[in-house]
């Protein structure tokens, strides 16, 4: 069920499947905001640590890459859930920043994970534009130890 | 290149490919230690925070299944790189811990990347045995707000 889409310019979408031998690979992106209900008690379940924060890992639907890692107090992680965006707490700033809101690489949330432990989340997103990164690389993780680039097959 | 195997019983191996217009999916599992030469200059880095810990995300290499999350510091960094195997720092028993050295659910590493500023890891792995959950789950992550189970498409 798609609801709370944005303006007409962000409801841009571009969907397809491929798949062989039973392997199903979703490959569609989808630029608009896809609101997520969650109870009280789901929400209880975040263990967020001294200062209030929780580690969320971002990760891009269809080809499963690991786009970043910010943190989430609870404020964010509601208006994260509620607005199908991506909402973090910036520990240098102080302040709640939205992903892409002046770049315009814009993440657009499909799935939000918790852990176990409901100590770390884990975001699964659309991600529009260049990037993740500020640097212009698609994922914040674009160096590997032993000099090698980031990772080949995530 | 690979080096430092374990025992004659870690020597599992399973490799594939299967791959449509282009896409290359690498299915292959490998159950044998592969150390990384990290240079001091690459080490350096690594942005710990004020606890000497920095989060590492563990993801399943070939079909990109975020697995769990822990702490790393300098030394389980240094450790992991060096004998192929997840290290990682237990802050609730303030103790070096080795995944799946007790219940066999050891994780392989193949390469280890740090994001644009240091402060996280993301560790690519080949997973042994039932996976990397103490729940018996494969993934940490294996429940979602709204209900759901877990990233069906990561």
């Amino acid at each position: 069920m798609w609801g709370g889409r944005g303006s007409a310019e962000d409801d841009v979408s571009e969907v397809g499947t491929m798949g062989e031998a039973g392997t199903v690979i979703e490959v569609g992106t989808e630029f608009v905001a896809t609101p997520i209900q969650a109870g009280d008690e789901e929400l209880a379940r975040v263990a967020y640590n001294a200062d209030g924060l929780v580690p969320a890992i971002v990760q891009r639907r269809g080809d499963g890459k690991v786009l970043m890692l910010a943190w989430m107090n609870e404020t964010s992680l509601r208006r994260t859930l509620e607005t199908g965006r991506t909402w973090f707490w910036s520990r240098s700033r102080q302040e709640l920043w939205c992903k892409g809101e002046t770049s315009g690489d814009r993440q657009w949330v499909r799935e939000v994970s918790y852990d176990c432990d409901g100590d770390t989340l884990l975001v699964l997103v659309d991600q529009e534009g260049r990037g993740a990164c500020h640097t212009g690389n698609v994922s914040c993780f674009y160096r590997s130890f032993g000099g090698q680039a980031g990772p080949a097959t995530s």
